[in-house]
């Protein structure tokens, strides 16, 4: 089928999940639940055939484990899904309220945005966690995931599709794309795609962006900063610095680059070099940060690196304004911490820091879906606008204007002798609404 | 000045405006109105001027009434400004807060987006609306209006800037791009604007979006929609589609295709052909609604087509699934209608129907920022994501996630003797926050 009908079938059937009930749409991922049990068997075997075919064409073992979908990772995968079941209903939600006149009520209530285009990397257990999710905001979803997770793919959105039907969940809401040749039809389809959601490397995504005119919702990379106020306390400086560079590495929400005021580094550096020494990370640092210990030197291209590796680099600043002004300047507005012992220069940092998450004395690698409470998370968002940050269930949503009328007509209201708006909230009269 | 130097001189403005007090700007905004007051001559004269040239260069009646700029224009522009002034400040609200754990405080708070490029029609008024928008809201904003506005705009964009100045607002915030080699250039500065709002015709606003990687808020047309249910108040229908179509009709809430369910057509839409006839609006029908009164023939081309002017499609359907598969095929998400005495249809058509705006029993012109009580509106967006409908204030904001800590690490929420999170819901514990 080309990407085009499946655009047009998945649309249809939108319109539909936009009015399923929180229970229908809960069965249908109980449904699910039980369908990836019975097949285990079917998924581990079909797998496994991915994962040789990768392994025979030369692919790394850390793709190679992503790849795994088998035992404990669909269990896993499975307790997921009860837990977007336990999550509040972001359908339906009455944002706002505002009589206009006595009889005209105007209400802004959430619905879903459509469909949605997820383009991911191989992991198969993201196909069903995002499916879990689109079905859980009554949105419909084009994937494509990895092509060398091909036959897990096929197998997996083909469970998801029966289970969710006999659930009565109108038919088409899911589709998998397969090849690049699908992904630029799918960046062509601005009538029928809502929104695309890609997930991969820093390339990808821009790739992504500069090609489509349909709105995207991605993550840019991760160039996280800490910056020691004079007023830190040195010892949970160390610790926090330690956490969000070492805890793992490898990850977004990893920190990048340190600042460190003048007026602490002399007290600060030599702790902090001990305990990178003793973890095995690089330090590279600026001219001032290397006369307080021994490090590499650090360049102009590491201030806009995200290592993603045991790498850190230094800088000295003269003040919170400097550090801010780093930060603006070589960050990509991720997450940046500071800390302080002083409640107010926090506060200015946290306002002038123009970036998803603001942290004071606690560690970068806080910023997730799941440790803010927002249940699974889609990913985590660089954009200015609609979502920011880590991006779960509300982020796959908008809302509608519900106008209730008794016949009024906008001629009443205009003119010098036009009926003057109540204008009136009454957003906490209206509570959940039944959709 | 190259629009990249104007754009770098906004976006260090604007960290300084996110966090000017509400005080601050308001009394920036007091100061621009005094300043229009006290320049009025000097405004009157130049948009003179520019009337004249426009004039002579064969510029045709209507587009030279939006052009022109004084009197009472120009009282009713600084009138919207004090409007805006008594706008709650949309920066700094407080829209979750969660404890992850004891210490360990997690807010989501309105922020401005940033740097606004924001390219629109020759009208001067709405020049300076848009910067009582972008000034209050604490973002920057390049501003390019019609060329035929030119020394109009130059004149305006120079009072506000040098009244909101003196008002303590950091120099830059406001810029004034000219030329369409400027707007070409604002297309390619994904790394310093955040969010583009065309204002213009349907052409525009597509070329726009297809010719830069940076998120657009868009208006795309307005093909608006009632439908007549069969248990509709046929009274109170033929009023509705009157003041829908027939009270402003070059404006995009206009009502331009009619659906009619079979069950009323007979009684219904013979008085509605009157009353058109009365009003001097044509009607193109399908052949149904042909057979109750007489009328053109509509094609195809009809139910996809925002006339903007006295015509009006009618087309007679079998049902209510049936009126709303027609406007989710042609109609394109703006506004859409029911007149119905069944409360229990209204809803499904409002659930149902894909459209920023679905109305019950009220005519499609009410779908306006002011009528809303929104306050002065930016433009109605048919995005689906970020602002959907009349975007006021608050569609010039995003949030950020700060986080409160004191001294937490993640490795101590990690694995198996990990702390759990508490994810306390605190919201109604935090109410507006200084900033």
């Amino acid at each position: 089928m080309r990407i085009e009908e499946m655009a047009i079938q998945a649309e249809k059937a939108q319109i539909k999940c936009a009015v399923l009930s929180t229970e229908e749409k809960n069965r249908a991922l109980s449904y699910i639940v039980e369908a990836l049990k019975k097949n285990e068997t079917l998924i581990c075997e079909e797998n496994q055939k991915d994962m040789v075919d990768f392994e025979k064409a030369g692919g790394a073992l850390p793709l190679l484990k992503r790849l795994k979908f088998q035992d404990e990772k669909i269990a896993a995968t499975c307790r997921g899904l009860e837990d977007v079941k336990k999550l509040p209903d972001p359908v339906g939600r009455v944002i706002g309220a505002r009589l206009l006149d006595e009889g005209l009520e105007l209400r802004q209530v959430t619905c879903p945005i459509g469909l949605i285009g997820m383009i991911f990397e191989s992991r198969p257990d993201a196909l069903v966690q995002i499916a879990g999710l689109t079905l859980k905001s009554g949105n419909a979803v084009i994937l494509k995931g990895g092509s060398e997770a091909g036959r897990t793919n096929r197998l997996l959105s083909h469970i998801i599709a029966e289970a969710s039907r006999e659930a009565g969940v109108p038919e088409g809401w899911i589709q998998l794309a397969e090849t690049r040749e699908d992904v630029k039809e799918m960046l062509s389809l601005s009538e029928h795609i809502d929104l695309l959601i890609p997930r991969g490397s820093n390339e990808f995504v821009r790739y992504i962006m500069t090609n489509t005119s349909i709105p995207v919702l991605g993550h840019a990379d991760g160039v996280t900063h800490m910056y020691v106020h004079s007023s830190a306390d040195a010892e949970m400086a160390v610790e926090l610095v330690d956490d969000s560079k070492n805890q793992y590495v490898a990850v977004c929400n990893a920190l990048e680059t340190l600042l460190v005021d003048g007026a602490i580094a002399a007290r600060f550096i030599p702790a902090l070099a001990q305990r990178m020494r003793e973890r095995g990370t690089e330090l590279r640092g600026c001219p001032r940060a290397r006369s307080y210990a021994e490090m590499n030197e650090a360049t102009e291209e590491d201030w806009r690196t995200e290592y993603l590796e045991a790498i850190l680099s230094v800088r000295v600043v003269d003040s919170l304004d400097e550090a801010i002004e780093h930060i603006n300047t070589y960050g990509s507005g991720h997450t940046d911490a500071i800390v302080s012992a002083d409640a107010e220069a926090a506060e200015y940092f946290m306002n002038m820091v123009d970036s998803a998450g603001v942290f004071w004395n606690s560690s970068t690698r806080f910023a997730d879906g799941y440790r803010y409470g927002l249940g699974a998370e889609v990913g985590i968002s660089t954009n200015k606008i609609h979502a920011r940050g880590p991006v779960g269930l509300d982020g796959l949503c908008i809302y509608k204007w519900k106008l209730y009328g008794q016949g009024q007509k906008v001629a009443d209201y205009t003119g010098p002798e036009g009926r003057p708006f109540l204008h009136k909230d009454i957003t906490s009269d209206s509570g959940q609404e039944g959709v």
